[in-house]
């Protein structure tokens, strides 16, 4: 017999035992990403649903689970709430008094001031509040994969009694879940998704609303209106919790929402400043990042046009696939009311090239873009 | 030597002489759908750009072009005023003193009580307002095709003088080219696209605005955001074309979507009310049909989730190439906010069937959807 050879030496965990308290998609995600990168020695579940605890367990998410607070607590050295925004500030409370004063403490609720707060009334000392902006339309722990947190943005706000030392902890965590870690104060996080994300749902549902009085309008509802109701369709429960939690920062956004509209509207009367307002706002959009992968995220675009005939979408995924070139994003740019082309994501100038060629060979019109 | 058999007998085309005035994108590809599919028995291009004409007539689109109005027009029994919306009406005049008194006159405007106004002033009788709601975001008479107007709604605004007759004729027209006529009085059509389009393209230019007067929040703009202010990216002077055109209706559209706003904004210390909202919007935007190719679209769609590993577009779509599964719409559900995940639009209930098969075999897991 010959000796294997000696693996590499593994790194010491950043954490030896770790709860994840709430353990539905984030919270099971972040728990895969503690266990897969090796950066808890031990990852407890808790979660007041028994039978969310048993899936865990049997997903192999967790490593052992529990269905009620307790002393068990006082040996955490990292705990992350990651139940239900609603759900956070009770969870606190139920937690706090089995907490070590050692422990570091975040959350991942999508709205900032109001835990952070709350957690300072509790006199949770290390805690820093954390927003990992990933998500899935399919929630649950049965979803979860430590892949969901990669290259994500994943805010940390904290405030002025945060100490330094808890930042940077919860930083090097987010970093060596795969994420991106962005640091800002609760009230400029809240003030930001409530303009970027808040705002845009509320003005989604009330596009809906004009179409759910008057049908017709869905007749002539096309490519445009498709894109501009999407996040209509989310989970209405959740997106509700998260406007009216955030309610004061989307009613400035919305304030100054109103104001853009009003002064596009007074424009309308003034045709050349509504072409400049106009040729400015495409400008911004063009200038958005593709997919939000990572703060430089790649720009490399290629837009196809189709012929309006069978499996155009398979034909052009499949030249490239092909030749191996990757498709990190893909979009269909509208079939009629923007004509029938797809735009493609790719890695890099080079593939961009290479992908003009394969598909200029194969008949197809190509155009780059950005 | 034997003889050929006899072809097929040809059909009378519908019109002796058609003339396209304006052979950009649009007018282009109706001549092309005139001279493919047999319905005029010669196509004369007229613009004002000679250039353009060179490019129709090198390209095929038209048998013979003209640079000037003139008598070569009392021949024509289909005359289509095809040029953008603000031109459309110095056209008809320039054209009006040639006319046939029994031509067919129609547009391609997207905007129509004007034009109908303006065409009834010159005395033009039989002229049917349009609006074939087709499109690309690349213009010009080199990007037309016939296939552009197949299956697009093409909305047809009689006013109370317009001849019955003549609007069948230009409905018979419509059918033959491929696309679905929908009837209505401009006034209608003018109301319901202020609401799918025009104000919609407003709000989303009111969010790019919002951004570019706060770079940070592009760091947070993520895949709804960018889904919202899409269509602020078309071409501006077009697109303020439009909304200018429409201003009446548009006015009105916003002062509907204030109120549905601001219902919202005070359903935010409501949160019953707020959640039956979400709930209802999440139902209309979930009927809303998913490509508007025709006026009972399919609706057969498949979710896959996808790990976040390279080229895992390619490998779906090449698994269902493979099996002649025809993807006929594709969509990426964002690659984190809604996590991993791409919709597909299928033929068929029995394609979604063997796509989920093809794809749980080839270890994804699927969905069906609607």
């Amino acid at each position: 017999m010959t000796a294997s050879p000696p693996g590499p030496a593994t790194p010491a965990p950043l954490f030896e035992q770790a709860a994840i308290a709430g353990v539905g998609l984030i919270g099971g995600s972040v728990a895969l990403g503690l266990r897969q990168r090796l950066l808890a020695r031990r990852v407890t579940g808790y979660d007041a649903d028994v039978q969310v605890l048993q899936e865990a367990q049997a997903l192999g998410v967790v490593d052992d689970v529990r269905a009620t607070p307790g002393e068990w607590l006082r040996a955490c050295d990292l705990v992350v709430l990651a139940a239900p925004m609603r759900a956070l500030a009770p969870l606190a409370r139920d937690l706090a008094p089995f907490l070590s004063p050692t422990a570091l403490v975040t959350d991942v609720g999508s709205v900032k001031a109001g835990i952070a707060a709350e957690l300072e009334a509790l006199g949770v000392r290390n805690f820093v509040p954390g927003h990992p902006m990933a998500g899935s339309e399919r929630g649950g722990v049965t979803h979860a994969r430590a892949a969901l947190l990669e290259n994500a943005v994943w805010v940390l706000t904290p405030t002025d009694h945060t100490p330094l030392t808890a930042l940077s902890r919860v930083r090097t965590l987010v970093e060596h879940l795969g994420a991106a870690p962005v640091v800002m104060p609760p009230d400029a996080h809240d003030g930001l998704v409530a303009t970027v994300s808040h705002l845009p749902y509320l003005a989604s549902l009330a596009l809906t609303h004009l179409v759910a009085r008057d049908e017709r309008l869905s007749l002539l509802a096309a490519g445009g209106f498709r894109d501009l109701t999407r996040v209509a369709s989310g989970d209405p429960r959740m997106s509700r919790d998260m406007v009216v939690e955030n309610r004061a920062a989307l009613r400035n956004a919305l304030a100054r929402f109103r104001r853009q509209l009003e002064r596009l509207e007074a424009d309308l009367d003034q045709p050349e400043e509504l072409l400049a307002a106009a040729q400015e706002g495409k400008r911004t959009r063009d200038s958005l990042p593709v997919v939000k992968r990572s703060l430089l995220p790649p720009k490399h675009d290629l837009v196809v046009a189709v012929p309006d005939q069978p499996n155009q979408i398979g034909a052009v995924t499949q030249a490239l696939g092909a030749a191996g070139v990757n498709i990190k994003d893909i979009e269909v740019l509208a079939i009629r009311e923007e004509g029938g082309a797809i735009r493609l994501g790719l890695e890099s100038v080079e593939d961009v090239r290479r992908a003009s060629e394969i598909l200029n060979a194969a008949g197809f019109e190509v155009r780059g873009r950005g």
